[in-house]
């Protein structure tokens, strides 16, 4: 059994330099009348916390001459590929057409080879699969791989040094590398509320149904957090630790990212703001005497305020 | 003479629940080889600083029945309404058709009169004074007040409670109330970078020419820190405690702005971006071992992400 406490220091400590410290700050907003924690994860190289286990993946291991390969609805590919530029390694990137062009452009932007794949993330990833088999490429994955949830594992123990006091964390799921990392890290010493879309559910189908199951992907986040099937160490993480799990309609996605930017200037995009649409929407309502945090995980909308 | 110190702590102590605590973040970004502090205070209520020196004028004194006028380049105009709404007082708005018209729904959405002025800043002031004289009502001055520089003060206390480290911390200058609080707080013990646009030199004009003059504005920043004479409050502080002065070009700020979105995911406006374009641009090169913090102060771009 994986010692998490030891694999998400260790990944600190090999990290540590080569992603931001995102900040932390406490606001009174959203008409909750309760103040929340917010960690501004989207401030992490390439706009999302995919950074993290990124980079930890690539200083842990020997990485071949072939380099570096990733599967990705978009931003765990502009990291990897953006890691792997930083330490010096070659990077093919496989992502769907439905990443949408400001993702894709940030892996143009990094130099990496990419390979736009017809349909959604899982067919990256076969892409993906075939061309480590035939090059012997390292593969990222994108959430279901040790490194990967012990590198986004750091970010729940930055936040907790920062000083994090909620009882509870909010957090978006799409494969689940996130908050599976949140979850390795916490021990159940905070709860956690899984957040997802109605039309993207794979944990919380998989809970329902006792295993990972498929579920169809689609809605506006659905370039972030559409996997297909949650991951496996995520899924038992999940039970081990007793996540709370709740849905959101697009609409509630939709209203909470305007929000962030007309109470509090941070634009981004649906995926970072689904954990705090489950507060807005009423989704998960604290109780009384319960403090809450949100993780804001990432700001890479289409159309890029500043492309063309 | 006005004992600063003194008149901070009562701001802060005012102003406290009232305001954002905005957070703090190092970053090493932006192409320039050494680390920069940034403090977020475009997150504070309605996307500037402005909201401190409002609070801390309406909570000093007594607000007459006649309420509260303001005269702004928008985002001054935007924080006194709000403040205004929120502590239960009328307000009365004049702002220059330049403000543009995310400034003004920002200021319509409080539900404050606002009346449209054409010309520029000062051409708003006249008629606020106007309005002040015959209505009674109690004025918010933009920068050149006691209250308001005080107000604006609380925020490099604040920077300085949350660690800051820099040596230098470099500060756009429109009006000069914010660069003016930070004067008065820091009182020489960290050096202070004015900045401002080539095209919008207020403080820069005056340093030069021994007393304030007035200047043409214009430029991509007009909007915000188009004052067309510096505040003599600011004015007395930057010859007593020896500000340094740089201008940058529109080009090197929207430079700026640009690079805030790509490497930090920030959206700010122009004004918001100027200081960090000093760095950037050249206009101000640190020693080898001086560190440096930058005050991102804005984010009320046109057009709103969200407008329409």
């Amino acid at each position: 059994m994986t010692d998490w406490t030891t694999e998400i220091e260790a990944a600190a400590a090999r990290i540590e330099g080569h992603v931001v410290r995102t900040p932390v700050a406490r606001v009174e907003a959203f008409g909750l009348g309760y103040p929340v924690e917010l960690k501004l994860e989207q401030m992490q190289h390439t706009g999302t916390f995919k950074a993290r286990g990124a980079f930890n993946t690539l200083l842990a291991g020997d990485v071949p001459a072939a380099g570096v390969v990733a599967a990705s609805g978009g931003n765990h590919g502009a990291a990897a590929a953006y890691a792997a530029r930083q330490l010096g390694y070659p990077a093919h990137i496989f992502v769907p057409e439905m990443a949408g062009p400001s993702k894709i452009a940030l892996i143009r932007a990094t130099g990496a080879d990419l390979s736009v794949v017809p349909g959604e993330y899982a067919n990256a990833l076969e892409k993906a699969q075939a061309h480590e088999a035939q090059t012997g490429a390292m593969q990222i994955h994108a959430y279901d791989a040790p490194m990967t949830v012990a590198g986004q594992g750091t970010l729940m123990r930055e936040w907790e040094a920062q000083g994090l006091e909620a009882d509870t964390v909010l957090i978006a799921v799409g494969g689940g590398g996130l908050i599976a990392g949140a979850m390795a890290w916490l021990q159940g010493r905070r709860k956690v509320v899984a957040v997802e879309p109605q039309t993207s559910r794979a944990l919380n189908a998989a809970l329902e149904a006792g295993a990972p199951v498929d579920v169809e992907v689609s809605g506006v986040a659905a370039n972030a957090l559409g996997a297909r099937r949650i991951g496996s160490i995520c899924f038992d993480l999940a039970r081990q630790t007793g996540v709370h799990s709740v849905l959101v309609t697009d609409e509630a996605i939709i209203a909470a990212q305007k929000a962030l930017w007309q109470e509090c200037r941070q634009l981004v995009e649906p995926a970072g703001a689904t954990a705090l649409s489950a507060l807005m929407s009423g989704a998960y309502v604290p109780e009384p005497d319960e403090t809450v945090a949100v993780l804001v995980c990432g700001a890479n909308i289409a159309p890029d305020p500043f492309a063309g």
